[in-house]
């Protein structure tokens, strides 16, 4: 057979060598062990994507923004659009002033978002707790912007005197607030009602707030109390990844934003008959096909539910480990628990991120106390 | 069964509504048609992902650096290296001194290389040609970084004679050119001898050049007479798509650099016990594989037949449509024939972009000759 005809069909494609294949096989199965043993990253993992393999054979390009017409149409657009109005009705946005799409993850969410802040207000100060997530220094120096960093509570919370007295020294500047909904090490959320509370008191006529909620942002809605962090207690714009409570086997995320704020940095763009509103471009039509099939399996009941699930596993956990003597502690509705870091054998078997002397396991949906049982087991056997 | 053991166990996760169940079967159907009419866009269709649905399964991420250990386990970093390393030697990178991503795309590794020659060069000015995307702007003002735009010839090469005269006027600048190695409309390429011998003319001793080789890093190499494009040419980061020539159902791209570059601007993490070097963090562990099996399936040989097969087409397309009287035109060896617009009608069944009252198609590999039959006849019908 030519290669000509070899290339007109993909069922005769040159196949992988058995060597080739074999290595696949070891490596998922190694990956699939690695998975079980897997306490430290907040990553779900109770996805299922079987209904969507076969789209693994189509060129998906979500081209462009998700919400105007395009030349490209091997895209699932229609479904992006499903993901942001569910997102958005659990974010309380205001109906019809919201836009949004999804990403490849937490990062471009929060780059996206400083770029938009800064083309708003291009002379304003951006303040972030010291508890931040270290890309967001990383975006702050692409984008130019000068910034200031809070100091944090130890919860991970922002320490609203340190806010308070910062902003007193530089009223003449448009704050910009980055805020934590859930930090990377102890899951502390900053409260925006706190936080617009203090702009009032100086008389800040305009500022911005983003809020990070990577993992969080499917989690606060069906808290009780509902922490102060969404649209309707004052966020400008939210970011969440996809693959971390929702779970997607790759990573992915979800920006909202005012409709206002965007159509201000939107242009227009010949090449692709659409605006150019996105930071990718050529974007991923896989991602939100998995993260509908999510909503669609669970709903905001199957949410709730999860949620007290993972709640009452990182009680369950939190006491396991204070049971044998370690000094373990956890913010209230937090999934996160955080302990002081044990040797590095328990930590490399389990994942565990490590900071200043810290880790930390987080009860996402998918771990069972079996694996918390075995964990908590090695860490008192210092193994 | 309880939601607690229903979100323990995969297998019985809440199974989809049947009605969903169908809007998926219908999505499918409808995206698998629209990618039969599909000549307008440079994407190949004839990637084979049968081997790596059941990766779907797993949290895949490929956390940071894809050269520095990390405590994220569940990745593809291993076969991520040696997707670079086959880039690095086709691109002729000099042994021990490249570094690379796999990326979500083509804007992500022009961003990422534009950001790395302003940390380089912080006061140098951008040159590129007016037959450059449109990203790029985007992301030279996203970067905030003073750039010019030089004339290109029809062809979509850039205009040396304008690049030589803009070029005298900022000689107190460290010069920072964006080269394009096939342009979108035109497949245009910039050839890096004749810059850097006009850098030379100049007496500039510092410059930096990054090359966009979003369609042609693959296909540049294979061609004869070579392109000069490479790092042995004298190029010091190029980006490639991987949705483009080699073939993704998700939009993907690798980014390769000098190394002595990148370590320039590494920052050491403690979160993730990694080196900071990538833009987006959490990354993609999927689209790697994907990649190394169209490189494993095809190697050298099969990359440079395709190349020859493409040419063929390109040529047969070009002269069907100059046969029925159309004014279409190519560049030498490249695989975009230009030609006035068709009609709405015409452009939008075949998935057609249009600027300044022309358009193009794209013969990669799995367009068939019945494909531009099809189309040539539409085009002749005039619908």
């Amino acid at each position: 057979m030519s290669l000509a005809t070899l290339l007109n069909d993909n069922q005769d494609s040159p196949a992988l060598a058995p060597h080739d294949r074999a290595r696949l096989s070891q490596l998922f199965k190694r990956l699939s062990e690695r998975t079980e043993m897997f306490l430290g990253y907040p990553v779900a993992k109770d996805f299922a994507c079987q209904d969507l393999s076969h789209f693994l054979s189509l060129p998906l390009n979500n081209l462009g923004d998700p919400f105007a017409p395009s030349t490209y149409q091997v895209d699932t657009r229609e479904f992006e659009r499903e993901v942001l109005e569910f997102a958005a009705r659990l974010l309380r946005a205001e109906e019809h002033n919201w836009w949004g799409y999804v990403t490849n993850g937490g990062s471009e969410g929060n780059l996206y978002g400083l770029y938009l802040a800064r083309e708003l207000f291009p002379k304003a100060m951006v303040y972030f707790s010291e508890a931040t997530h270290y890309s967001v220094s990383k975006n702050l120096h692409l984008l130019g912007m000068p910034h200031i960093m809070i100091r944090a509570q130890k919860s991970g919370e922002i320490d609203y005197e340190d806010l308070r007295e910062t902003l007193r020294l530089h009223r003449d500047q448009v704050p910009i607030l980055f805020a934590n909904i859930g930090t990377t090490m102890t899951e502390g959320m900053d409260d925006l009602v706190k936080v617009r509370q203090i702009f009032k008191e100086m008389a800040i006529a305009e500022s911005y707030i983003h809020c990070d909620a990577a993992l969080c942002g499917f989690i606060a809605p069906f808290l009780n109390p509902r922490p102060a962090f969404d649209f309707a207690d004052g966020a400008d714009r939210i970011s969440i990844s996809g693959h971390k409570f929702i779970g997607s086997p790759i990573p992915c995320g979800l920006v909202l934003a005012k409709k206002r704020h965007v159509e201000r940095i939107a242009r227009s763009i010949a090449y692709i008959g659409n605006l150019d509103t996105t930071i990718s471009g050529s974007r991923n039509g896989l991602t939100p096909l998995i993260l509908w099939t999510a909503i669609r399996r669970l709903g905001e009941e199957g949410f709730r539910e999860r949620v007290q699930l993972s709640l009452s596993l990182a009680d369950y956990a939190c006491r396991s480990l204070r049971e044998i003597g370690v000094d373990a502690w956890r913010n209230p509705n937090a999934l996160t628990v955080v302990f002081p870091s044990p040797s590095a054998k328990v930590r490399s078997k389990w994942q565990l991120a490590s900071a200043e002397g810290a880790s930390h396991l987080l009860t996402l949906p998918n771990v069972t106390r079996e694996q918390i049982d075995h964990f908590v087991a090695d860490v008192a056997a210092g193994h």
